[in-house]
């Protein structure tokens, strides 16, 4: 494929990358960015992620990334609903979005909720990596009133990017990506609140993976699990029934109990990533 | 450092991988296990993990390294007390196995329980690594009884391994790795719990590094949190107490306040590893 204008809006970590993915591949012939901070804008322009950064998003854009913070995107796509190309978000949750579009607008046919299952702890588009998406997931939740027009051009952008696509209903994606990722980022967050500076030097290799996640954006994971509360609220009570159960054996001495709640968590954690075991 | 004989009984990830750094090193002349595990035994010695596997710890050796499970070693510390050689362990909990030991005996004076802060979601000799303690912290726990000179032999041998020492109460010890070790390990069992083979496709880094731990030894694990269970259940309470202010502030829409724990949590989280950052 081969776009002529691809318009980014929001150029951070994931827009950033974005960008740079596209430039290496080839996939525009021009990339542009709408960048409210000074200091990202300029940095991305510098760096060649974006060709030029514009205060709007052109009228002949063929493609439009929408890579501002889940709050923020149902306002951006009213603002860009009569524009004719295809849009997609990146939004960590995908029908909290669609709800606040549907209170005061119809759904725009060209847009097409998307997320990357990328990220990182990082932010900004100095963190930017073009080979952010070879090889990620990217689920795409299409509503009846999507063109699949616009569908396939989504599709086929985030395919030359190197990513898989799957596709299921915004309440299927916000229930596993608050089991998925959500909770793991609420659950990291609240572990930080007892660690001191003494225990700094007594951690290994398991605390700093386990809690990597807890270094990530604050802004940004609070907007994201004050969006999707409900799913989170969800996985969250069944998560503190498994935790208590696990807790009670260990604290009655229930060893076949214990022992076979970990195993079976050991043999799915190792299903979930063959090579490495 | 030249030690003549240095024994290691257990030979597992961590005893396999003190025979490989100090070969490497040229710590001992020669490096003799007892390993009940015949399949481990043999690839170790194959491997040149070890120069030889015996059936019991020689009377000539200068260095013993008791690598067993941590509610094994009081039972090897008692068989060994009369043993001239220094001994350590290198057991996640500290308190339980002195417990233990005098429950029958005296603490021998050759004995320093130690603990070094490294390990994997790995096991078996067969993931031996002989840089595994370069850079790693050891705890030392030495008691009233402990010989000085028992002291500083394993404290000089950890030093010529590349680690460095830090030295406190046994259940000091046993509160801080509560902390930093076991109370990840026990929160990321249970979130396994609720992951199924539908999920896996839409989780990315931030699942793998946050559940990673969650594929260690179940035996070993359960174990440590067993006989580490006082300290353990008491940090679980101050984490329970910490994830309800969190998830209270998200289902409340208390941004200030949920805004602020995130924050202090991401502060912390950077600081203790700041290259990343």
């Amino acid at each position: 494929m081969k776009l002529g204008t691809l318009a980014i809006v929001g150029v951070g970590l994931i827009g950033g990358s974005i960008g740079k993915a596209a430039k290496k591949r080839g996939l525009a012939a021009r990339i542009v960015g709408v960048e409210p901070n000074a200091d990202s804008a300029a940095w991305a322009v510098e760096n060649g992620v974006l060709d030029a950064v514009v205060s709007e998003v052109p009228e002949d854009a063929d493609l439009i990334a929408l890579c501002v913070p889940s709050d923020l995107v149902a306002q951006w796509v009213i603002t860009l609903a009569d524009h004719p190309a295809p849009i997609f978000d990146v939004g960590s949750v995908k029908s909290p979005i669609i709800d606040e579009i549907e209170v005061s607008h119809t759904l725009p046919a060209c847009f097409v909720p998307c997320h990357p299952i990328s990220g990182s702890e990082k932010s900004g588009p100095q963190a930017a990596d073009g080979d952010l998406f070879d090889g990620c997931t990217v689920v795409l939740t299409p509503l009846a009133t999507t063109a699949s027009s616009a569908q396939q051009a989504c599709a086929s952008f985030w395919g030359a990017l190197g990513a898989s696509m799957v596709s299921m209903s915004p309440d299927e994606h916000d229930a596993a990506l608050a089991v998925t990722s959500h909770l793991p980022h609420l659950l990291a967050f609240a572990f930080m609140g007892q660690v001191t500076e003494q225990h700094l030097p007594l951690t290994g290799g398991g605390f700093r993976d386990f809690s990597r996640i807890a270094a990530a954006n604050p802004e940004l994971w609070w907007r994201i699990m004050r969006l999707n509360q409900g799913a989170l609220s969800h996985a969250l009570e069944e998560y503190s029934d498994n935790l208590r159960a696990l807790a009670d054996a260990i604290e009655r001495g229930d060893e076949s109990r214990g022992l076979a709640l970990i195993e079976a968590a050991a043999k799915k954690r190792r299903a979930a990533d063959p090579s490495a075991h």
